[in-house]
Formats: C-alpha cells, sequence, structure tokens
C-alpha cells in the first residue's frame, strides 16, 4: 500500500526522517555526556517510545501520570519523570501503584505542593525534582525560592530530593536560531547555579535537567547540565523551522489532506481544520505549509475546514481532489487529536501505530 | 457519587441545565413550524443525539462521513445530513453503504465537486443540499453561482437536488444579539432568495436550511426558512454567552480542574491546559470562566497547564489543590478532546457519556 491509497485526513509519519532526527539527538546527548530523557507529549505513541529507548534514551518524560502510565504498561518503560505538578489522593494512589512497576521521579513545585504530595502519599518514597521557572513565567519556583526552600521540601516524610529542572520554552521567542540557543544557556545556567547551592547547603542536587526540543542539543554540551528533555525533535514542525536552522525536509510528521472546495480565487479549502490541525488560526508565525506548494500555507481554521492561501503567482497550482501534505504549525497538540498515525518508508505504507496516549490529561 | 469525587481535569455534562437548552430550542423550531436538525458535531457522544431525537428533532446533522456512521450505528438515527464536500472513491463506497441503513442528505459545494460525487457513486442516486456561503468567505457557491450552476448540478447522474443550505457562522462578528440576529437575518434571505430563484428555474427546492447556535431561534420563525441546525445550543460556551442574551448558569457543559500551583500573584495554574481546554491563549474575547469565582479567566494555555488570571480585587481567593469548574471559550473542540463526560444533576454524578464520535475526522 502506498500514500497515494490513504483515505484523508490523516497523520503520516515518515519514518526514514524521524530516524535521523532520534538518531541525531541521541547522537547530540551522548558526545555531551547526558542523558536523553525524551517528553513524549509529543507522540503519545507506545512503538516511537519504545524505539527511542532501544536507540540510548536513558528514560522518559511524561506531562501527565496517564502518559506514564501508558508508557510503562505498552512500551514497557522502566524509568519515568513525570513533569508535573500531583495533587490528590486519586493521583497519589496511582503513582504508589506505577512505582510498582517503574522508577518514577516527579516534579514539586513549589513547598506547599510537596506539602500536600507527601501527606497524600503517608510518606511513602518518592524522588523528586524541583521545577525552577528560569524565565517561562508558568509553573514551579523561582531560582532564589528553590533554594531557599529545598532544606524543608527535602526533609518532608517520604520526599527524596535528587535534582533539578526546569522547561525553557520562552527559548522559543529567539528571533533566530543564535538567540534561541543563548536564552537556553541562560536558563541551563541558573539551573546550574540552583543546584550548586543546593549542593553546598549539603542537599543531594546530582540531576540537572533543562532542554526542550530547540535547545536541547546545545545543552547538552552546557557544563554541569545532566540530562536533556526535549519532545518535538523527533518530528519538529513549522514553529521549529523558524526558530532553528531547519527545512521541511527535517518534519518527520505530515498532515495528508484533499482539496475540497475551491470557492475563491486564492482560497483553498482541505478537509481538515481545527480539529485536525489543531488551532492554527490565530498563529502568527509558524503557519502550517504545503509540502508539495511551499508558497500554499494554512490561514485560518474552522473546525472542519482548513482555510489555505496560495502566496505564490497567478492562480494555486491545484485542483479538486488533489491531495495535499502539511506540516502543522505545533505537531504535539495535532498529534493528540489521533488515534493512530500511519508510518511510511518512502511513499510505502509500513505500519499503522496506536497513539495510545492521546487524551490521557489525568 | 458527587462532583466532588471525581478525578480531574474532566467533562461535566449538567443534564438540567442541557435538557433546559434543548426544550427551549425545540420549542422555537416547534413555533416557527420548522425542523431541527442539530449539528452534531458540538457533543459527538450517541446518547445525546438519541436525546435530541427524542425530543422532537427531525434528523441530525454531521460535518464528516465518520460522524454520520456513528450516528446511525450508536444512536439509531435514520435521517442524517451530512454538511461536508465529500470526494473520492472511498468516500462514495462509505457514503453508499451508510444510504442502506438511514436516508442521508449530503451537501454540494460546487458544479464540479457534484461532478466527481455523481461519477464516483456511479450514478447512483443521493440527496443533495447546494451550499450556498452567505458571508462566511468558507466554502461553498455564492448565491449567484448557486443559481447558474444549479440546472446542470440537478441534471448530473443520481444527483437528487432537494434544497439549499447555509452556515451563517459570520453572524458571530455581530456586537450584540441583535446585531447577530440581523447578520442572520440577512443570510437567511439571501438563501429564501436563491431557493425561489431555483423554484422559478423550475427545479425543486422544499428544503432551505439557514441557523446556526446564535440565530437559530429567531430564523426558526423566518419566512420561507424550513429547518435550522444549531450544534452549540444544547450547551453553549464563553462565546455564546458574549453574543447573545445569555449568562454562565445557561452552559451546560463545564470543565472541572484542580489549581496545581500558584507560582505568582495573580497566576492561577489549573492542570487543563489546550489539550483541554483547546487553544483560549489568542482569543481576544469569550475567554474560559471560573464558575466559582467568575473575575477568574483563562488567559492563556500551554499543553498541560491553564493560565488563569484573577481580574478581581486583592488577591485570587483560590488556595492549592481547589477545585475550579470553567465555562469554556468555544465547547465543540473542548469536547472532541475527550473520550467521556460525566453526566449529572446538581451535584450528584448519575451517568458516565461516551463520546463516540470524537476524532472522527474522515
Amino acid at each position: 500500500m502506498t500514500i497515494a491509497q490513504l483515505e484523508t485526513p490523516g497523520l503520516i509519519c515518515d519514518l526514514d526522517i524521524t530516524e535521523r532526527n532520534l538518531r541525531a539527538m541521541q547522537s547530540a546527548a551522548d558526545a555531551g555526556g547526558v542523558g536523553l530523557r525524551p517528553h513524549i507529549k509529543t507522540h503519545k505513541t507506545p512503538a516511537l517510545a519504545k524505539w527511542q529507548l532501544e536507540l540510548g534514551a536513558c528514560g522518559l518524560t511524561c506531562a501527565k501520570l496517564g502518559e506514564a502510565e501508558v508508557m510503562a504498561d505498552e512500551a514497557g518503560c522502566t524509568d519515568l519523570f513525570i513533569a508535573y505538578s500531583l495533587l490528590g489522593a486519586d493521583k497519589a494512589a496511582r503513582l504508589r501503584a506505577l512505582q510498582e512497576r517503574a522508577e518514577v521521579r516527579v516534579s514539586v513545585v513549589s513547598l506547599a505542593q510537596a506539602e500536600i504530595l507527601s501527606a497524600a502519599l503517608g510518606g511513602a518514597p518518592v524522588k523528586v525534582r524541583l521545577n525552577v521557572d528560569t524565565g517561562l513565567d508558568r509553573d514551579g519556583m523561582t531560582a532564589a525560592r528553590a533554594v531557599a526552600d529545598a532544606q524543608r521540601i527535602a526533609a518532608l516524610p517520604g520526599i527524596e530530593l535528587i535534582g533539578v529542572f526546569t522547561h525553557e520554552g520562552q527559548a522559543h521567542k529567539g528571533h533566530n536560531f543564535d538567540e534561541v540557543k543563548a536564552i537556553g544557556r541562560q536558563a541551563a545556567q541558573q539551573l546550574v547555579d540552583v543546584a550548586a547551592a543546593l549542593r553546598a547547603a549539603g542537599l543531594p542536587c546530582d540531576e540537572v535537567a533543562p532542554g526542550g526540543t530547540p535547545t536541547a542539543a546545545d545543552l547538552a554540551s552546557y557544563p554541569g547540565v545532566t540530562e536533556v528533555r526535549p519532545g518535538t525533535y523527533l518530528f519538529y514542525d513549522m514553529m521549529c523551522v523558524e526558530c532553528m536552522d531547519l527545512t521541511a525536509a527535517d518534519c518527520g510528521l505530515r498532515v495528508l489532506t484533499t482539496v475540497v472546495d475551491l470557492p475563491a480565487e486564492r482560497r483553498v479549502i482541505v478537509d481538515g481544520g481545527s480539529k485536525t490541525f489543531f488551532n492554527d488560526q490565530f498563529a502568527s508565525w509558524g503557519r502550517a505549509m504545503c509540502v508539495e506548494h511551499p508558497d500554499l500555507r494554512l490561514e485560518k481554521c474552522s473546525e472542519e475546514h482548513g482555510h489555505a492561501e496560495w502566496r505564490g503567482e497567478g492562480a494555486p497550482p491545484v485542483k479538486l481532489g488533489d491531495r495535499l501534505t502539511w506540516i502543522p504549525s505545533h505537531v504535539c497538540p495535532v498529534v493528540n487529536l489521533f488515534d493512530e498515525m500511519t508510518a511510511v518508508r518512502g511513499e510505502e505504507v509500513v505500519d499503522t501505530l496506536r497513539i495510545s496516549a492521546r487524551g490521557k490529561v489525568r
């Protein structure tokens, strides 16, 4: 079977491109002597997680407990990091059950959250990393707060402090790849400094883990870093293309569509909208790009209609019924809309991969 | 079991509110003497579709063939309208199979698409409605084009022209409910005029169907309209609250979350982001609102973190671990992220409803 025979819309995973991306990041981690712990939020697919582990990943990162459960049960992963603030008796019970079948690290975002976690676990042991906000302004502690509260956190029943981590997502704001990497290094240095302060205070802090996709390969060689945690790198997407030295040829996950209407001169309507491409409607940059016609970009989405605009000369070079392949703007939420993706080598369909952790928000 | 015992994040369907909304729209349709054919894209849930039919809906509207298959098989619906441009041999084969178990109307967006559809069906009979673009600038024909091409479309093998429809989604642009309704009436009048022109040309055109949620109740009594097709009306959402005469108390679908971090003075982080709330990040109006604290609004989302901002006086009246309930900005893509919703009457959990048509993009 070939791609031309697949119904649309659908997800295509190009295994050649994906493998190249997987191997390149593993090489960067190996060269830096750090662990690679991929974030599975991007693919949510046990088969791809297994591949990452086989190629040398030291373990996996998950956002939600439900994702971690899938990766333990379906990818056989025995070394998991849940980079999320866990609260409540239900989550604690599931965490304890998961600890029976894997080594699990979890995030601590504050002293208050660590107290609730410790109590909910009834003092049962749990390995934690402090979540340091190095500029994203999302969750976690400032560097100063982490240093100030680490001693009390580490003293809570069951809490075993082993390291620090950050998600320097603000690196995406860099105007070019050099700026992106510079932002990443500033974040890494903050994290390294926190780790040094913790060790100076007599606390254990062996693990120092920054590193999202745009910054991970660079930070793998940054002094003091012990692990990187990229997610999108196996696929990349148009947001990565626009802030890193990449092209569409580096992007391993594509959305296959059909042209279902050509209602006006430069307007091409395809059979995937925001329930296929997530919401490209408001992205001011990195819009989904058509592989066959790079001057065709997805301008906005209603739920089941993608509105593409032809930015080239003359009329758009497409006709009703044509099949168009797209690099999405942000690949992670796109994958999360599908139950499966079709794996290909060239034009040949070689497998169907189940996205088992799709929708695991709990 | 009560809502307080549910794990977060999750979807809550308040059956009392939903029932009130369902009955009110059915009453408006009955009063106008028109059919109500709800669009199931909003709930994608067979149990709710069955309820709509039991209360008097004349049939169901679906965007994708896959949604229609679920509604035939799981809701037992025998009268379906697929408001979408169908192309290709795979879709034609599935359409013919679906016609074995339900009466199916489909959309025609252009003469070219009708030719492909007719050929793909091998001339087998299919009931069609012309999709007239009355100002949304999405897919379909202008009124003039519909009148010009209707004769040739109706003459294609198997094509049985029975009516016209429009989705006047541009009504959302009205600054208040009166403007919204005025935009809806302009669209309806265009559609009524097209139908009159078709009949004057000797073509059958019994069905005249405008009517999305903000305009449907009003257009149910508009002269010449025979059917309305709202989707969101059973739940409503913040976008509806802001363009209709509604309040949060009219909104039947809520997102249940937990406060997982309070990292800065006015920043409240909850355990649902864009994979729970879809993408509220860029909406300039109608942001998700907290039911318990209406001055708490969801300002942006990363994938698993909702960033809420407290717009009230003093510190936000929440603490770590609090459970917060939200009216989403746009409910349709939110439901599409979940496998099930919890049905409640007051605080009491009464059922779990399977969202079987979630992700049916093909």
